[in-house]
């Protein structure tokens, strides 16, 4: 069915039971970023593919809202589909609810689906609905009733993910989060963010394309912890290792029922950011006033990587280093042969290479690989349909990343073809530039990401240019490649940098129609110093891959820079030496031996 | 009466009444940062001569809350007064509210004088008091009864500052204000902060030491504008021209019982941050839930400055910088000459040379004139029993500023006195280096403050040196030097920067028991440019006078510091030729003319 099709009939529901208009959320029961097939009802009905965005649907009007990173990819994607674009994170947005609320008329009944949709956000709605008496109503899964060959929920097998790589056992986690939980004078919480359970029970799944999480919902009392998942998921080994750390498993859908079983004479604790508005419900009706909500305390937990995890980044970004190298050396060789390369080869051609490597599980997301004027979308993706192929000019933009049972990575590298436009060059040296200054951070305990945020734009501010996306995000270990809470941006978010946090540095350049620059590495946030004046953090890279440094315009960059290039493409040469052929060792050194900074002669 | 006097004597008073705690919040009727004597009660209560903090006192504790600003000072004044220090802006800090709510015990009484507390401090303490069912007090201007020979309220007269200086009448500032306020469905606003009223009605007068606002209430209907004050401070003239304009004068003190005559058939609007408790009682009572409390518009408004104030802003920089010239050239000669010159004698000097200059009014604060290590308290005050002698050694800091029709100044220069110590000139150049790197920067519309502060901050932060106070206030037209809603500094605080706001540069170091650095410029935001990326803004320097270059570490700069340096300086000379005698200006050219940057020779 076409977006069209779906919308008319989506219309005619609206009309039969008075609804004024609906809103398709686009995410899934468990607040997810990236989605089941099942729960990507955004896209069925609109075709639009990004990762961000709502639909939402009136009698009269049809709009898609989504921010910066998706405006180019959604134009394109929205035509002949009747659906507009409205924009966000720019000056003066208007964001759906507030729209809904200024456009719809006195009681007007906006139809959510509630199961995707988390707490906040339709409690954001009824406050903005008040002054109009405007109301939300809740239609659990509604869009189920008009999705033919829906995907059911996926069966892959559940897997663990030992001591040996998450540094911290299953108990030892739920004996903490109990702790944390009793202090809060709760007797039990609920979690619903998939991340967030995989990390606790230290199991992965391959439940979501890219994001090895596993469906479920964990309830945690002082006595027991109950998983609510595909049950047949998991083998009997499996079951009774969770069994003998005291987790329970139970199927899926019986969660809803089981609410009411929760003992209810000491308070739960729930996330609202996270927890979808249906199963809140259920949880009000049981516990009433009984409910703390509140930031659940596995997110930030979570986001501080221990040693073991650590070194396990660090072996990945090796990894990593290694395709990469392969796939670069490769790609300049193919190209001087002439050989036609189109971005999807290319992509393929570089996951080629990572399966070769030890422990690899997954790309931790769909490479963005882009040539040329494609690369001036953000979050570009190739399609068999419609996909470049590689000249030997201008630039090539390949942001990717893997999971490996060690780690995940994420790293985007931009390369020259061939011959490079002035602007090309200058603004490939002020994106790295940005991203070499926030490298070479050095901070007090208490900055936060919104802080630093400025000294990876300031570089291209300086010529009255900037990217429409935030600067980094965190990463989770072996599970999503966006995680909280933490991140890099403009946007005012009050949590600090604290040692242990991972987060990606990858400021850009687009320019319309013409070229896409990113420039990304890894960061470790790590324990500097103490003195009078603070405790004192820092950066460390993680990432391992060469930067290529053909297109700088060496008299834009200080000697600080210079240096900065210099000493990480040695490092990167050194790190990777043992695992190449001798081949790709003497092609590397060609890449990393450069020297940017010559000082000057002593007199 | 010593502090440990009144103190007793207010524990007698709290065992009477059978309070738990009392609070003397430190600020007054009008929640001013700089107060008139007569409600320095804080000062009165501790000694404690700071222009922020809060003192408690419990049956066994006496405390007083301030930040990092005060630290080293508050230590010193606190001596043999039995008042402990509870240091803000520290991680982990505990504010006064929240220590009193831990502290004492199930339904504890907590008196405060609710003339001298917002309404929002109020409402805070009464939130955080809802487990324990404590409860706050308000007994307004409880003090009186401790304090012989408290001053009374100052008489000085008031007069107007003309169009030609504000550059917007007073009848047009009233229809803005009526037009917001019908706006918002309001049918009257209070207004109660002293800047804001002497801003909307052209007035000033000087009843804060280096503050020249009018002490009064303004309450404005559609039909009516009323201003509660001390009358006979209006001469004849000035009230026949405040009448013209629809302006009413009324008794400073029966506002409280005017409250009820006003209409209450539609909202009033107040601002809860600034707008006394006690006040605010009266207001609730009669209006009930009729009362909008939100931001002042008035504190916006009055911190974009139009055409005419930057032009007098311009001027009044320009006197600055001849009173400046004037004043270093003749330390320097002095110093040379071997006479003892006290840091009082010094900015008495630089005063009498401002006293020179056309439309002086008064300092703008009281000058901070440290030499040594007392620069190494950022407030530092010398007085006549404690103040060093100059020696022609080490560093010493002047931040100053004045008040002139035109427009007003805040500056600090901080200039050696002959050798420096390897720390000295580091820090010197790394401040230095802070205040350029802020200067120059380039950003898009929407950033704010503490997006921008770690510019300041990063020269320092690298060598894990900081500074305990912001990078930047506004300041007001003939105001307060302090002004808000903008500033610069690490705290999120989401108020972008806009063209037309002037905002000060101050970076500084200090380092205990040896010296203190502080450079201070006045920036203005301007809009720059529109492009496809955004639209931008940038700084342009009002201060006009020359940054000593002597000290500064050649090697640390970078091509674009050095040229900052030298066109301002250059711009300095050239700006202040005019109005200086042959020697200044032969003077003024040996201190801008070097040279810093010299571009490498072509070969």
């Amino acid at each position: 069915m076409s977006p069209k099709e779906v919308i008319a009939q989506l219309r005619q529901m609206m009309q039969a039971k008075g609804f004024d208009a609906i809103v398709i959320s686009g995410t899934d029961p468990h607040s997810s970023e990236y989605l089941p097939q099942r729960w990507q009802a955004r896209r069925f009905v609109s075709g639009f593919t990004g990762s961000y965005g709502t639909v939402v649907i009136t009698a009269s009007h049809a709009g898609l809202w989504t921010d910066t990173r998706y405006f180019i990819q959604a134009v394109e994607q929205l035509r002949e589909t009747g659906i507009e674009l409205h924009k966000l994170r720019v000056i003066d947005a208007v964001d759906y609810p507030e729209w809904l609320a200024d456009t719809l008329g006195e009681g007007a009944k906006v139809c959510v689906d509630g199961l995707c949709m988390p707490v906040s956000t339709v409690r954001h709605m009824q406050e903005l609905f008040v002054p109009k008496q405007q109301v939300v109503v809740n239609v659990p899964d509604f869009i189920d009733a008009f999705w033919p060959q829906r995907p059911t929920l996926p069966d892959a097998p559940v897997f663990e993910l030992g001591v040996e790589y998450t540094g911290r056992s299953r108990a030892d986690k739920l004996t903490w989060l109990r702790g944390v939980v009793a202090e809060k004078g709760c007797g039990s919480i609920l979690l619903s963010s998939l991340d967030e359970i995989a990390w606790l029970l230290n199991i992965r799944s391959c439940d979501v394309a890219h994001t090895p999480v596993v469906i479920a919902y964990l309830w945690v009392s002082a006595q027991r912890a109950v998983l609510y998942t595909t049950v047949a998921k998991f083998d009997d080994e499996l079951s009774a290792t969770l069994l003998a750390d005291g987790v329970e498993l139970m199927p899926y859908d019986v969660v809803v029922e089981e609410v009411e079983k929760w003992p209810c004479s000491t308070p739960i604790f729930i996330d609202g950011n996270i927890l979808n508005y249906a199963l809140y419900e259920e949880v009000i009706r049981h516990f009433g006033p009984a409910v703390i909500d509140e930031v659940s305390p596995v997110k930030l937990e979570k986001s501080i990587k221990n040693e073991v995890e650590i070194a396990g980044f660090r072996r990945a970004y090796v990894k990593d280093g290694v395709a990469q190298t392969r796939f670069f050396y490769w790609l300049e060789k193919a190209m001087e042969r002439g050989e036609r390369i189109t971005e999807i080869d290319a992509s393929d051609k570089l996951i080629s290479f990572r399966k070769e490597m030890d422990g690899y599980l997954d790309e931790s997301f769909s490479p963005i690989s882009a040539y040329g004027k494609n690369a001036a979308l953000p979050h570009y993706s190739a399609t068999a349909a419609q996909c470049s192929v590689l000249e030997p000019r201008g630039l090539y933009l390949l942001d990717s990343g893997a999971h490996y049972l060690d780690g995940s990575t994420d790293i985007t590298r931009t390369i020259p073809l061939g011959p490079l436009t002035d602007d090309e060059a200058a603004d490939y040296t002020c994106v790295l530039q940005g991203m070499i200054a926030l490298s070479l951070a050095s901070f007090p305990l208490g900055t936060c990401g919104s802080n630093l945020d400025v000294l990876a734009r300031m570089p291209l501010w300086k010529y009255c240019r900037n990217y429409g996306h935030g600067t980094g995000h965190g990463v989770g270990h072996v599970l999503c490649v966006h995680e909280g809470p933490q991140d890099l941006r403009q946007n005012l978010y009050n949590q600090p940098l604290l040692p242990g946090m991972i987060t990606s540095c990858e400021p850009g350049m687009y320019c319309e129609g013409h070229y896409g620059i990113r420039h990304e590495n890894m960061l470790l946030c790590y324990s500097d110093e103490v003195n009078e004046y603070g405790d004192w953090l820092a950066f460390m890279t993680l990432t391992c891959t060469y930067i290529d440094t053909t297109p700088l315009l060496e008299e834009m960059l200080t000697d600080e820079e210079k240096v900065f290039i210099d000493c990480y493409n040695t490092g990167v040469y050194e790190t990777l030496l043992p695992y190449l052929s001798d081949d790709e060792a003497t092609w590397l050194k060609t890449k990393t031996i450069d020297c940017l900074y010559e000082p000057e002669e002593e007199l």
